[in-house]
């Protein structure tokens, strides 16, 4: 049961950016007990993104979060590359062009905006790949999508922090499972992390769970995650460790 | 002329950590005219960081970073992963042991470990794939890695910020050529980013350069990065946008 998350952007390639966009969508998949296996960024490019779309269909994770590229200008090309990945039309979803145009008409009561028409930029954003559920955006115009295709749970999100937030959470996890795993942050005091590797060996042997551990410099903690199926299993990890004379502190 | 960025820990799939590297990584490329294609996450996994390698390398970069899992610890792989996947063996590297026994020295005498001794996890840092020149890290033990492989540069450095960015500094970039093309940002004041569209498609068509446009919210601002292969192509473009009446800041 494992998750991809793909970010699409040219100031993610740049540098310009950096992308915590797929650290939030990642932690979120996480929670809900799915292992993000890998995070992907290209840039805004159709090619591009119709190909690596395809190498993630054909590694048929159970999800795959798409996030970026979905604005008016001329080059928000996701939906675009989307549809031609999957082999699908984009067309016209009538009921995403009312919404758009009620965002651009209230903008423009409010004073943010001079003209509320409708132009070509935002027309498009009502374009999305054949037999999609839209996925609603509550902070911006662009809509979402949702398919399901050859198995893989496709969620297609905005880039801007505030819209793909929101969507994520009011859209896509309501549309996932339970929580499915259970993870535990440690601080683990021990003069260096080094001295750490056998008894995590031992315990990766004996239980079935899966340890991160990261430095916190040179001093005397590491920071440690414990991933385990429930609980009970996660439980007996930590007794384990600390009858190894390693005392534990939840982080 | 592309780039490639690889990042590696577990710690960037559960979103426990931001991958602020990448982007770091991926700005000073860009700075020296790499175009960065992708950049992509996997966990710290010899299967995962192998096959990814191996795709990247497929793909005939000119240049592939890759940053994380060089510590001590049995998660991390990367060094014995990149072995695997170039085909060649993982030896000890005297010099680098000799290093690698001093930072401990060092660090045992300023008082911040109880252990100098080099237990298996400090002597695993020693050992790189076979073949590779081993990088400097003067901010901690691990030593990094470049080898030229099938044409392309490989560097491997370490996951801790503070370490990659030196050795990125001291040791990568010195290794690489000079800037290649120009980039400037701009502050466009116009009222909407979909009314700029037809204008910045029609320098594109025009002008030997890459245009990326981001919304800064619904004000009168949009955010411009043109980039181009040298300055009097990037000029020509601004003054062909501000004949448009688009009137540009620089930012």
């Amino acid at each position: 049961m494992f998750a991809e998350v793909l970010t699409i952007g040219d100031e993610l390639l740049t540098g310009h950016t950096v992308d915590s966009n797929s650290a939030f969508i990642a932690s979120e998949l996480t929670e809900r007990g799915y292992w993000v296996r890998r995070i992907t960024t290209v840039g805004d490019d159709v090619e591009e993104i119709k190909a690596v779309v395809r190498e993630i269909l054909a590694r048929k994770p159970e999800v795959l979060v798409i996030s970026g590229g979905l604005g008016p200008t001329h080059d928000d090309v996701t939906m675009l590359a989307v549809a031609e990945a999957l082999g699908r039309k984009l067309i016209l979803y009538e009921e995403c062009l009312e919404k758009i145009k009620a965002f651009y008409e209230r903008l423009y009561r409010e004073g943010y905006i001079d003209d509320p028409s409708l132009n070509e930029g935002r027309k498009k954003m009502a374009y999305l790949p054949e037999g999609v559920e839209p996925l609603e955006n509550t902070e911006g115009a662009a809509p979402g999508a949702f398919i399901e295709h050859e198995g893989v749970k496709i969620f297609v999100l905005p880039g801007m922090p505030r819209e793909m937030k929101a969507m994520l959470e009011k859209e896509v996890l309501p549309r996932l499972g339970k929580r499915k795993f259970v993870q535990r942050k440690f601080l683990a005091e021990i003069t260096d992390e080094s001295k750490l590797a056998p008894i995590l060996k031992e315990a990766l042997e004996r239980f079935n769970v899966r340890i991160h551990s990261s430095p916190k410099g040179f001093g005397k903690y590491i920071g440690l995650i414990i991933f385990a199926e429930d609980e009970e299993e996660l439980e007996k990890t930590v007794e384990y460790l600390e009858s190894k004379g390693i005392k534990l502190e939840e982080a």
